[in-house]
């Protein structure tokens, strides 16, 4: 393996010398491309046109409970609560006084359906309101008539969760978009739930700030829907959980008078604080809850410094114990400059490289031609210090021969090429045909044989051999044993999705693994949260549930089990 | 002030050769004292032998409810559920068969009264169980009968929250204080409630790893009351809140089964994960609950790698605004190694040095004999790297006349001396007299306003010229906009507790902030969550609170204010 020497020969001279190893090799030969700053789930426009028939996937989902269906009176009635009816209130009823001018049911085709086309519902309403208390007063309401309703965000979920099953009432935050407040001193953003991750983050660029979640989806979620799935993302590793970050939010409880909770928010009592021990922390039960107990209509967030110096380096290492060597190794050397370790596979690799049409940035194949790949990003405040440390770390890999190959990327486009390779790969499954998405947490040594073992399975039931699977990747955030596995079929089939679940979830669970580490649950997962969390957690949270929404009128159908009926006392 | 410019001159030099600034100056001329590994706080043993008769401040606290008093049979039934009752039960009263010895009230004084000599109650039983099993089945019994019950840790708490008000039986976490697990990989720590904070750091610090918190009271807190109080301390700035860092917690409930509720932790469904989004995250709910909602008897947590490099500045800055000068610069130089930026005035300066009989590491008095002072920390892997960092914030500060004097530590004796004026400053103000103490977050500019109010609030009401007050102190973590004010007194005093209370939580109002960033709540504060929380925030918390606790039985009378009547319906 030349490449391998010649770059470990080139490192040690440059590192002799104790200047900044330029590189173990220049980031790609063809051309690179930019760092796709809005991924294929930012591009939501063309959701809300299409007009296929899709079919929901699993067969889990409960029947229609019994909430009202949905008359004129009461379109007529949201319509009183709206500042701006006309912007905000769209319904395949008619009218019967000629009030307002109704909809084809395809003009509600792309909040009805995920943008995946595997969860489609059925809604007649999608309400887009300006304020919190137009939101209050549509809660209100809703829990007077008992009307179900789904929150929307960007829809880009994965689970199912922001799309309706049966009719319920969309209530969409994306008229609810701007930034409330901003204080340059502390760096807490306060903004409305319906705000862009990306809108956020490019606002807070220039200030020298950034948003401390970043992910595929920015150019579309909702930084409300982020929290409501308690969003991991990218920079996890360095910045942390959302549980951390977030300092306050506002939402309007389904309660008969639409309650707006505000917690940890400026201009509210205690105002947004880092600090703050003034009874249980409420607004931590709203990130993750999907929905469920609330709208989310606003939120501060702690942001941290932009880093002026930013490295990224993908390696090329053998097999998945390197990977582990490399991360332990990573740790110790950059210790506080880390901001990213993300792993692929060789299916990952080939599927970008064939979506993209790049050409691989290593040299000549890896031995036996199957390798795993490893992104490493630093973020620092001084570029010599933080190459210095990156050099170090790349020149120890070289000489203990942990790793076979790698790059660095020697400016921003370069940075942006490498990142695209791990980023393009939802994009990427996607183009090959319907992706079974699974995200799943475990113990970093035990992430990959889940893959392994997922190929093995489908081989035996010979869904490889007739072509109904195309590809297995195995992707994801090892800094925080997070896995994403893609299963590319050529169709979405119940057949196909047997064989997967519930086997999948079973081998998380063998694993003392999460079977939803960042994605959610919605109506996907639902049924499985037992495989990741005890009984009599499942009936705290289903009381707390009940505590928030006594007519359980949020969100229906998703996020937990059906509630087990009380045993008749003999 | 010629330190000032002979160390800019020698800074410069330094600077410009490219090599670390050895120091503003060496820090202290006089014998160093090593930074005391157990604060005031920690020297917990003789808190269990005095018998002086305390009175208990603040005329806040409700009746006594309708709990059983504890009779002769009760201690036989928590007898039964103790695998070694003679270490872990201890009553006052009397066995009419001679099955156990009592003792007597003198002997549980340690416990049933604070360190401060300031809250006092009277339980007649003590118990110690040794395992999570043990404590169920006491909080089954507990519930049964209606036996009120008050979780302690090490009592190392300011708010009267870990001592009985009444008579509750004092059930405390001292004798299970095992590390569990250790996951060299991950850095998750697993451990028993019980554990006391230094012995797990005490632990980790071998395998190159430190907790993700510090503070004072280290050599005594136990981790489940660091949780329970959501404790934030002088490593907050650095690795956020246990919010972020705690995984799992398994947690006692007060019901009829005494169900053990253990989410997040190895063994369990789901394991400790870094990542888990199924389902509300309940550990969050006990983050902070101060025992109201469950016994905390294990816990997960991610542990930081070790520090290789740690550096310790002390700054003295002519005024309030220069400090937060100082925090913009250091966060804009230091970035990702700043681990600590803590503050303390002029006051606080000199009862920490007559205190210890240290002489002030800066030449000469401050111009007009005031300043303030600032603590600045970095942790990083590298020490060149973080030297050089440090060592050009210095000069610039010097430059820019931002600063006036400052002293920068060699080596570790160093490092632990110039802590130590900050770490002394409780220790100080205790020697002197009783201290009210306040800890409170707000914007960062505003946080020394409220203690030059509080000084001309007392000269006005002739407190200060009585002698009645000896001292205002204030210091704190800038980096957190969170201030501790001590108000020295020469007695626990109604008088002047009533000129303190409730105006320093209105001054706090008005400035948006928090009654309460990192101590709690306990007896003292329950009844002025409102100063920092909404009617409905406060309602949704004592609906929580119900859910958990429905017969009321865990820290009663403490943490929320009284639950409102409901109005009759006319």
């Amino acid at each position: 393996m030349p490449a391998r020497s010649t770059a470990l020969a080139g490192l040690a001279r440059r590192q002799a010398a104790r200047q900044l190893p330029a590189a173990i090799r220049p980031a790609f030969t063809t051309a690179a491309t930019a760092r796709p700053s809005s991924s294929s789930l930012s591009r939501a426009a063309p959701l809300r046109a299409f007009s296929s028939t899709p079919r929901r996937a699993g067969g889990n989902v409960p029947a229609r409970a019994d909430y009202k269906k949905l008359t004129a009176a009461d379109v007529e009635a949201f319509k009183s609560f709206l500042s701006t009816p006309a912007s905000s209130l769209f319904t395949t009823i008619a009218s019967p006084d000629g009030s307002w001018t109704p909809v084809n049911e395809d003009d509600l085709i792309g909040y009805n359906k995920d943008w995946m086309d595997k969860y489609v519902g059925h809604s007649q309403l999608l309400l887009k309101p300006k304020s919190t208390e137009e939101v209050s007063k549509i809660m209100a309401y809703c829990y007077k008539e008992r009307i179900a309703v789904v929150p929307q965000g960007g829809n880009t979920g994965l689970v199912g969760g922001g799309t309706p099953v049966y009719d319920e009432v969309i209530l969409s935050t994306e008229a609810m978009k701007e930034v409330r407040h901003f204080d340059e001193v502390s760096g807490i953003l306060t903004a409305d739930g319906g705000a862009i991750l990306e809108s956020l983050s490019n606002y807070l660029h220039p200030k020298g700030y950034m948003m401390p979640l970043d992910l595929g989806a920015k150019g579309s979620c909702h930084i409300a829907g982020n929290i409501s799935t308690n969003a991991g993302g990218l920079r996890l590793l360095r910045y942390g959980s959302l549980h951390g970050t977030v300092l306050g939010i506002e939402a309007v409880l389904p309660d008969e008078k639409g309650t707006i909770l505000s917690v940890g928010m400026p201009g509210g009592r205690g105002g947004a604080l880092r600090k703050d021990n003034t009874g249980y922390d409420l607004k931590q039960l709203f990130i993750g809850a999907e929905g469920t107990l609330g709208i989310v209509t606003g939120v501060s967030i702690m942001t941290p410094r932009l880093s002026s110096a930013v490295n990224v380096a993908v390696l090329s290492v053998p097999d998945f114990k390197g990977v582990q060597k490399v991360f332990q190794e990573t740790r110790g050397h950059l210790g506080e400059i880390l901001s990213a370790f993300e792993f692929w596979d060789q299916e990952g690799l080939e599927l970008v490289l064939h979506h993209t049409g790049q050409k691989t940035p290593f040299e000549g194949e890896p031995e036996g031609g199957r390798a795993f790949y490893v992104l490493i990003e630093t973020s620092g405040s001084n570029n010599d210090h933080d190459s210095e440390k990156l050099g170090s770390l790349l020149e120890h890999l070289l000489e203990s021969e942990v790793i076979a190959d790698g790059v660095l990327a020697q400016d921003e486009t370069q940075v942006a090429s490498l990142w695209s390779l791990r980023e393009s790969m939802p994009e990427a499954a996607g183009k090959l045909g319907k992706v079974y998405k699974y995200d799943l947490s475990m113990p970093v040594k035990d992430m990959y044989s889940l893959v392994e073992e997922a190929r093995v399975r489908f081989e035996e039931h010979g869904l490889i051999k007739d072509g109904s699977i195309k590809s297995v990747v195995g992707y994801g955030h090892i800094g925080d044993g997070n896995l994403h596995i893609n299963i590319v079929a050529d169709r979405w089939d119940e057949k196909i999705e047997k064989t997967i679940e519930p086997w999948i979830y079973e081998a998380t669970a063998a694993r003392s693994g999460s079977i939803s580490a960042e994605h959610g649950l919605g109506v996907m997962k639902a049924p499985y949260v037992g495989y990741s969390k005890s009984d009599e957690s499942i009936d705290v949270m289903q009381a707390i549930r009940k505590l928030f929404d006594p007519r359980g009128i949020l969100s229906p159908y998703k996020y937990l089990p059906p509630v087990k009926e009380p045993q008749a006392a003999n």
